[in-house]
């Protein structure tokens, strides 16, 4: 019904952080790889269990220090259906292992077809008597391009199943201003009517903590923007990409908090599963390296926040 | 590399028109449902190979009609990874009959990230020494709010493997003017700019019809702006959703097609998958009423365009 369940968790936990799992396969070290391309070939099959084995070894490591996952839908459709079963199965174990996972899939379309997306990712799909939920993600990125009425059937399953949903608002590369930031006639930019439609779209939807169904996605490569947009959407919990890889400091980072240090929850990726090679360790280790690296993270963020 | 390859199947045809595969279960005779749910139950799996099955006999009936189908991603998607499969299966069989095939996904991501979905839908994927086609439609429609960096990856691909995309410009539902119709400072619309964004992508990859690689969509509900475009955007191929069922008439179109009478390709999606339900036939004759219902879209359309 609005982000508590993942507010709470980052309570619990203190660490308002949250690991991409975007594994290309040159990411995945070799003794993963060739345990299934040996054998089976270079299949797509293979990359997709070798990339299973990879982010469940990476969860089991992470799961009692950080609050949620963020699979990257394209990583997982690069490898087809296997990719996309290898995406389900990912989903599952995170949230057997008590993380909460957003899908990061920046679906978009109208509305009967959104409530398709709704349905595949956050909800359940009807056949005869059986209710079965395809991806069974607790929150999912979207595109706002098209108005309230590719947003509406999201926000009824947010509501039904206490799921969430974050909007892209100011997104973290370089051209995001091209259209984002060019100024409406009324001088707001477009990436600010974009976060003014995303306080509408959750209004109903407030939870205990102030914060909505509808969160925003506000990339830390642009800090200004990232304050400015806190203080406007009071109500908008905010999914910050950007950080460590792509450029985005933790001092740029703190105006995306309240005063409380809530309101947003900060992705890391690569640097989290490539945090092996960036130590250099045994490959074997490659998810110890990943949990050295969420610990740094986490620390390098609250302390911070304080 | 442009999308000449779609306008010489249209001319062969005489028919700028593409059919949506968006295959609700319940769109699906229940002779074929029976076929799969009677033996597997009720299960994602199950519900997929019906709906391969449906579209096999849609294409089967329409191929030496119609040039292209457009599968709407969602409608896999909510089948979990079973969908996905007949996705696969789908475009394959299409091509395999001589169609060109659109992905509607409307994907959208930062720069690296779009490079993967270009790879999963319209390119292909390296493992080792293979090279793998996941997905392999012939285009991809695409959302723009992310900008330059989003799209890039899609026209090299689109340059180096003769596909094409189509980019969200003024989309067909009821809300799509929240935020594409609003004004610039400069007086332009949102979706006017977007627009001129898909000419400048589009600049270097333009046909022997004049058309580019970069397409847009632009909803046949709204006939002004659809003209107005035409105007605007010489190079820039349309498709044209919101025909038939979601409230389109063939008179609104006329403005989306250039002198030559090209320039647009029209989709149809339930109106045809449900033909045989409005017709009344034995279900059994589903295919044969999408066939005649393809007929006579493109009579109805090209009667207009002399």
């Amino acid at each position: 019904m609005s982000f508590d369940r993942l507010i709470k968790r980052i309570i619990e936990l203190k660490n308002p952080t949250v690991v991409g799992l975007d594994p290309k396969l040159d990411y995945v070290p070799e003794f993963i790889r060739r345990r299934y391309l040996d054998n089976d070939g270079w299949t797509l099959k293979a990359a997709a269990k070798a990339i299973f084995d990879f982010n469940q070894a990476i969860i089991d490591q992470i799961h009692d220090v950080v609050p949620a996952i963020k699979p990257q839908a394209a990583y997982y459709e690069m490898y087809g259906h296997y990719g996309m079963r290898t995406l389900e199965k990912t989903i599952r174990y995170a949230r057997l292992n008590g993380m909460f996972v957003i899908t990061d899939g920046k679906r978009n379309d109208i509305g009967a077809t959104m409530e398709a997306y709704a349905n595949a990712h956050l909800g359940a799909v009807t056949i005869g008597d059986s209710q079965l939920e395809p991806f069974g993600a607790d929150a999912l990125t979207v595109n706002g391009y098209l108005g309230t009425d590719g947003i509406k059937p999201l926000v009824d399953i947010c509501r039904e199943r206490d799921k969430g949903i974050f909007v892209l608002v100011k997104t973290s590369n370089p051209s995001s201003g091209e259209l984002q930031d060019r100024l409406l006639d009324d001088g707001t930019p477009i990436y600010a009517a974009m976060g003014d439609m995303c306080e509408k779209w959750g209004a109903d939807t407030i939870g205990e903590y102030g914060y909505s169904a509808v969160g925003a996605v506000v990339g830390a490569t642009y800090p200004r923007q990232l304050s400015e947009l806190r203080e406007r959407l009071p109500h908008t919990m905010f999914l910050v990409p950007g950080y460590g890889a792509q450029g985005g400091g933790a001092e740029g980072l703190v105006g995306g908090f309240d005063k409380n240090g809530l309101g947003a929850i900060v992705n890391s990726s690569r640097a989290v599963m490539c945090a092996y090679k960036k130590e250099g360790c045994d490959e074997r280790d490659f998810a110890g390296a990943a949990r050295r690296e969420v610990l740094r993270m986490r620390d390098d963020i609250t302390q911070r926040l304080r």
